[in-house]
């Protein structure tokens, strides 16, 4: 009994951190006051500590409590007590590695499998899916593997979007994911724009966000498809 | 005695494939017909039959005989006989992890030792740092390891632009650039706009390019540092 929030992003241009996604976070937690344990190992520039401080502010008010993962000397020990597990965004690379290297990936599985929710955006969201390999994210790091917590059977493209920039070449977003399912046929990529996120409930997946926004379907030798918000994605929950 | 001429892209837009890097090419492979043999590697969507064909119409056109690798069975007997080889850009995930696949990495860091030029552009430039973790691309596949060729000591940025997308979130590259040095602080990274080169000539090393654009030197602890076409910069090749 999986349940996941993957959000594409923390936070909308001209918005405090992590505004629009407080209504959908309180509906999936609910009202209980939850010990939740924050993952803050995505950050790179931005300290542990620093991070902490932005979404403990935010969870704390939301009627959370919550520890990071940083500060604790027995990881394993931390999420095998928490009721509810928070990972942010950042760095996809040094986040995996940092799971890997602190054993966490197996745990984390077994502890979401047991109905733990998790929550995670941008490289929290690419954390969720079978493998980090649609991930925007510069690889500055080699985890030991780009295998992830698989709590969906398909992969996410955050921050997605289809612009490109004037007379600059390189590939756009689409020409990018095209690569991904030419190479990996198999597997689904979902595009979720920035104000979007997936909920899976067990065996129920939907889409939802803010008004306005598409997300994307691609599936190898199909059509792109538009994805809106309120959506019954149930279907690709069984890839 | 290395010789690498490596390019951040092939073609600006609005022109024909590999129109602007052709004068710097025969200016750096010289007026001998030499046997080039082409790695096809990085193209995913594009075939390698393809892609073969629009690069052996530019090198033809320069003077040079072009083999590519994809129909040869004995890959390091074709590198171990070539007079240089040239890396053509696209995933660089995909083009490392094929170089792994077959065993070319050790042939080929012999035969560029030994004298014989290398050109790569994109994805091509990436393989020639020491791995490709400047990349822009997406990790479609994972290669047996990030390390690459290191014909130059510091990692290349290619498509290089300080560009950003009104109204989305996102790292933009210089961020992701300053989370690759603060993760690897002895690293220091050219971010190499389009239109632009890097040639290594035994100990020497010079940029390049079409007139007014600007390199971006990341070192890490200090200022970022433009780089001008004509500078000798020699000096990082002593990192």
């Amino acid at each position: 009994m999986i349940n996941a929030l993957l959000l594409s992003n923390s936070t909308l241009p001209g918005t405090e951190f992590f505004t629009w996604p407080r209504p959908y976070v309180k509906d999936f937690l609910g009202t209980k006051r939850l010990k939740l344990v924050f993952n803050p190992f995505a950050a790179v520039t931005l300290s542990y500590d620093g991070y902490e401080e932005k979404v403990k502010e935010v969870f704390e008010a939301l009627g959370y409590e919550v520890n990071s993962l940083h500060r604790v000397e027995d990881k394993v020990g931390a999420l095998a007590a928490c009721d509810g597990i928070v990972t942010g965004g950042g760095n996809t690379f040094a986040l995996l590695h940092y799971i890997y290297k602190f054993g966490l990936l197996e745990p984390l599985k077994k502890k979401i499998a047991a109905g733990t929710p998790y929550i995670g955006w941008s490289a929290g969201a690419n954390l969720g899916c079978p493998t980090i390999m649609t991930t925007n994210d510069m690889p500055i790091v080699q985890p030991a593997s780009m295998d992830a917590l698989s709590l969906i059977p398909f992969q996410i493209n955050p921050h997605y979007h289809e612009l490109k920039f004037e007379g600059q070449g390189g590939e756009t977003r689409k020409e990018r994911l095209e690569e991904f399912i030419a190479f990996n046929p198999s597997r689904k990529v979902v595009g979720l724009p920035e104000g979007m996120l997936l909920q899976r409930s067990g065996n129920t997946l939907s889409i939802k966000g803010e008004a306005g926004r598409v997300a994307k379907l691609y599936v190898h030798g199909s059509e792109v498809l538009g994805l809106h918000a309120g959506q019954d994605l149930s279907y690709l929950l069984n890839a």
